[in-house]
């Protein structure tokens, strides 16, 4: 499925690193951990960073009740949702072709109030992104606890992807000077994992835990 | 230097969370890769990710003259620089609990255009922070090249910085559960750098680069 790019989606810069269809979209939007939400209150943008999930034609996002981000946006305004990674710095033999290479969703819309029986649904399928398995094992949420967290999602109607790959793209002339030209590679690994000192005696590390990878199960 | 909070800057959820010394907030500025810029277009936020440095009291970014994101704040519009790192998941023994370790600061102003002599000054501090001492060893920017880039800068009077760290924090009820609790911490690394297979013959990988460390030198 393609989402057609608007006048607000189109990838005016670089437009050969553009893409529309789903599922270069749904692809990044899996391997973040971390959105960054845009917002307006009384003409000042903001920009919050929070964990989002995707299930199927939305992205997720969720939080304190109590929260600026959710207060405003639960009103139904106009919100923009990306995702990036950073995949590496690209040298160049010039400043003005150093880049980087990144793959990035940006999304559009108005976002919908998450509520009733599609709630816990909905903080399930974000606990299997992060730790397939997990949610069975936990205390269940309390009905306080569920009032307490407010769940937005986006349709992804209006978004678009853009994608860095590869080498630097010199001039020329440049080719033959002799500077180091190349890719630095980044990547965010995850570290063993760290018991909680309370753990209860007894308590295994259980496999999902110990196979987490940052951009999940592919 | 401490930056008082604004009504707009005061970290209100979680308020143990929020910094606004300039210590807290310029470690974090300098020690990330990729900025998150919001601005509004007919009512419409945007969130752009894009590379940026810090010089003194100063947030930097920069990008083609022909982008949106940088056409609209040359505007002196408002603007949003949010910085964050996620450094870890925060597994609790309830869903309710789950979080994340983090290290974030929100900017918040009008951005003013960088011109003249510093433009160039701006360019070799932007390479410094990536790759110390690189700068020297480029092909000279063009007048066209300087022409076709501009630099923002936002002055970080309103600014506050986020962090979370440690282990989860349960109900206290919740301690006994056999549920496996703790972090799984995130970082990021920089793989081995792979050159350009158009490399001039003979050109050595330089010690700064094989060097690099995605957080900077500290």
């Amino acid at each position: 499925m393609d989402v057609a790019p608007s006048d607000r989606t189109r990838v005016r810069r670089m437009p050969k690193r553009g893409a529309y269809d789903r599922a270069a979209i749904d692809a990044i939007l899996d391997a973040g951990l971390l959105c960054h939400v845009g917002y307006v209150v009384e003409g000042q943008p903001y920009v919050t960073p929070t964990a989002h999930w995707r299930d199927g034609d939305y992205v997720y996002w969720h939080g304190s009740s109590a929260s600026r981000m959710l207060r405003t946006l639960v009103g139904g305004v106009e919100v923009c949702v990306t995702v990036s990674m950073l995949d590496g710095l690209v040298l160049a033999r010039s400043g003005f072709h150093h880049s980087m290479n990144y793959r990035a969703v940006m999304a559009l819309g108005r976002a919908e109030l998450v509520e009733g029986d599609h709630k816990l649904h909905a903080l399930k399928m974000f606990s299997d992104r992060l730790v397939p398995g997990r949610w069975e094992t936990l205390r269940p949420p309390t009905t306080q606890e569920l009032k307490a967290t407010t769940i937005l999602r986006l349709e992804l109607t209006e978004a678009s992807a853009k994608i860095r790959t590869g080498q630097p793209v010199d001039d020329d002339e440049d080719y033959a000077l002799p500077v180091w030209a190349g890719v630095l590679p980044l990547s965010v690994i995850a570290g063993a994992p760290i018991p909680d000192p309370r753990l209860a005696p007894g308590t295994p590390l259980p496999a999902n835990i110990a196979q987490f990878t940052p951009e999940g199960v592919t």
